[in-house]
């Protein structure tokens, strides 16, 4: 028997990048966190202990901040551009993979108008994306899944669950209007990569606001493929797009035993157990995901 | 030597309301963590553990969710119900602490208006109460402490450090141009009850978000005071202002090893040590505090 | 009508130290989270914001590891050499306050031994102290409040919880043996500074096990005091203890649906809500406890 | 253009099931935190959202907490049980995932011996195991892939990083002497399910440590790899192992304008950015792994 390395990769997860433009009086700023990772031919790293191929993960952190200060872009170019850096830069390396959280930050309202250098956080969701970089020249090949998550959205009515399977540990009762609530993360795959992201972005972030609210629920599994089959249908530019869904359950309150009628009105927020539901919506004829979604299993 | 009982409380933490109003198609939607307790003579409770003085927090909770259905209003005016409820229904209590955070939700735009029962939570900064009532009938007293946490604001200019104590241990760099950015939570002191809740703490937040905008900062203490300063001038209902603010360093990479000059662009943000400034503005004339801020020191 | 500034203190939170002493090949390590805070008159920090009074966060920090350097003893002592230190370095300083954290780890066994220099945190409870102190010389005044956090302890008979208040809103149902567990949080004062602090700690921790162990438990608020009690007869070195205990509760699945009784065999374990006891166990005779507590309400 | 289905999965999340044993007095307890899946053509239940197939995540729920109350043997086995019985159950399953992870708890130390049941949770490290199971009967297929999680180890000499790649944003200084600590999750693979699960799993943890303490690491990678090989080479159960291993930084503290010097003792422990390495060690003929690590990326 012989004792081999698997799959792996390594790189410097979480720089907090905040980067500032004063060109003018009127500043703009990002706020990004970064991870970056390389894959390739570490064998040496692993077994005798040759760093001789091992950019530093430290060099990486040095080189996200150099590059914030050359200009950022959307972070999918930003991640693009990272990648195709890394790969350049390590013999050892066939590919890279860049994670990036954008945070927003709105102008604080001063005078009657957005502050020149006073910001606020938004809060609610962040937007994601996942760039992965394999190969260089005539091989390179590059993905993009990009996404948003802890976008918390529920509904009052317009929600049903029933009709489903029963056995004998089945205890559920069936309705035809619970509150339905989840805090989502979509990732969504992009076709290629000459694409308008920040404008996608917005408007697919809108397109699954849109559906949400619109659609009649039967099942929160529904619900996301309308907003899936939605997104898709508007946005010839993404592939696949992908949801893991919390199912936020709101218990109705029994009020009775204090002689009061309790129909939808006061409903506890519980934490845990909750349902999760996960589901991909695809193309029928989507281009193959080769390494977009790579991230090794066990590893996240 | 006696050994006796100090300081206590005790009651039900984060019942997490969720109140749906449906009189309409049109619902309305309330999202609340209510956290209850009760303060006065529970020795027996304690030794030799005769609890027949002891409203069960499960009571307590049952409550909470009970008098939601009745209606909630500004969460000052539900936390001043629930205090005085709870010191009339409990002979052995002579105090009680309301503790509610509020959860904002926005409707979602659907078909270019907001949708009649699908909400996105807004995130950012909460808003807060702490309710304490004292006796009942002539004797009663009650406080209201409201305020917000979370709000995270930065200012990319317009702020200087510089003139400090200097000792040996001292290598910090003066600087008259650096981002300031803290996470604020804030805290006010209502002179008295008669207040239009809602009113006074979207017009606070704004003086606050505006004045941080608008002071040239000599340091984070300064910045706060004149915050305060500013909610005290234009509302007289608040008697004392007090924060507590975590400085989040945003440090300057430095560039220059890799030929690039870092005129205050590019930035890290750290998360750990962190400045922390806590502060306080009041009225010289303001009323007495009482137990307006009585959590037990070693509770919180 | 004047606006003046109230009470307010400023320090670095959360300096993680990790001190490595390798004098010999056999390596101890202490890791630390200390969190300094400065108070006293800065008035002109405030306003106009002159900050010539101000010794800066970055240098309490530097000091914190410098200090480190030349040892640290218990922790409570190493707070107060650093309280000591601040109070004389900074002329506007009347007092201070140092909180610490301590992680235990164990040396990894190898070879049957503990390993020289290696080692895996220990996990579970961690150790704490606030030491707080006024003034120098003559004036000097020192509080020590140590304690854990975390300690997280179930008894699964010998807990019962009936006889309590009942109003209208009352359905719990008296039992006479549940689960009762609480993830514990104790602080008790020492009566001076002139303590076995290391011992002192070790033994009090044992006997609040102990106690939480053997007393029957009538309610959570028994059981605490109980075991304040133990450690105030068995330990003249402290003052009073204070308790933050949240009852984390374990519900009895109702299994009848499916033909399976349960005599408290089978439970859930739930997050929201909690019950949450705070209670105060002293000497009647107990030094008075000035500043020793002094965390100013709304700032924690 | 058509738009489908892609893969898909549902079921109920943190299940915290607390076990008590109490046929004699001296009670045992388990504490659990139980995750259920199920996989399987649920293409109705998306579209057009007909839930007939659909096994309610709440009938997972109740089937777990039954399942608990018949026994749970080691945490592999229960994962096995239920996740044949899910997919035996659902005629639309074709597959099921259980995640467990189980809390240590010891007893309490009374009169000199562990008290019958009265318990302090241990803390450090979680085991944790994932179970799948494809198909019944004679086309059953069962994978697991067991592990650990907050395995936080550290060692203070023994370690350097040198050699590595430099490129023009190098500025790390190699070193042959540093603090080497990391957050351990490791996983590994059995090539069976007829294994002794428990033991398995004290002996593995055990190496892991061992080999951690006792080789002198050239990169967290190398120390990976051979703690990865130990296991592999004692303990023919296991096919394959993975890691995923943050690279706790401590930064030696610069004492030098303080007029002290600093040869690895004083060391701040950082908390972001830090390196993440993560890595497979595996046998070159381990069976394949067929879905033992099938969570779809995106999903996780």
């Amino acid at each position: 028997m012989g004792i081999v390395l698997g799959p792996n990769q390594y790189g410097k997860a979480q720089n907090r990048v905040f980067r500032v433009h004063r060109e003018t009086a009127r500043h703009e700023i990002r706020d990004l966190n970064v991870s970056t990772s390389l894959r390739g031919d570490f064998t040496a790293a692993h077994d005798p202990g040759d760093q001789s191929g091992v950019l530093p993960t430290d060099t990486q952190k040095n080189t996200v901040f150099a590059f914030a200060k050359q200009g950022i872009g959307a972070i999918e170019e930003f991640g693009l551009t990272l990648a195709d850096h890394f790969v350049a830069q390590t013999p050892a390396a066939d590919g890279a993979r860049i994670e990036i959280e954008e945070y927003a930050w709105d102008r604080i309202r001063s005078g009657g108008a957005g502050h020149d250098h006073s910001f606020v956080r938004r809060g609610g969701d962040t937007r994601t994306t996942v760039v992965t970089v394999a190969g260089q020249g005539a091989a390179r090949r590059a993905w993009v899944v990009s996404g948003l998550r802890d976008l918390v959205i529920a509904k009052t009515t317009g929600s049903e669950f029933s009709g489903f399977l029963r056995d004998e540990y089945t205890t559920l009762a069936e309705t035809d209007d619970r509150v339905l609530a989840t805090s989502l993360v979509a990732r969504w795959r992009y076709g290629g990569t000459d694409v308008d992201f920040d404008g996608c972005h917005a408007s697919i972030r809108s397109v699954l606001l849109e559906r949400f609210a619109e659609v009649h629920s039967l099942a929160l599994q529904q619900s996301l493929y309308a907003m899936g089959g939605a997104v898709l249908e508007r946005h010839p530019e993404v592939a696949e797009i992908r949801f893991s869904a919390p199912n936020k359950h709101h218990f109705e309150v029994d009020l009775s035993p204090f002689g009061l009628e309790n129909p939808g009105e006061v409903f506890i927020a519980a934490d845990r157990p909750y349902g999760l539901i996960e589901a991909t919506v695809t193309r029928d004829d989507a281009p193959d995901a080769g390494q977009a979604w790579l991230s090794v299993p066990g590893f996240c």
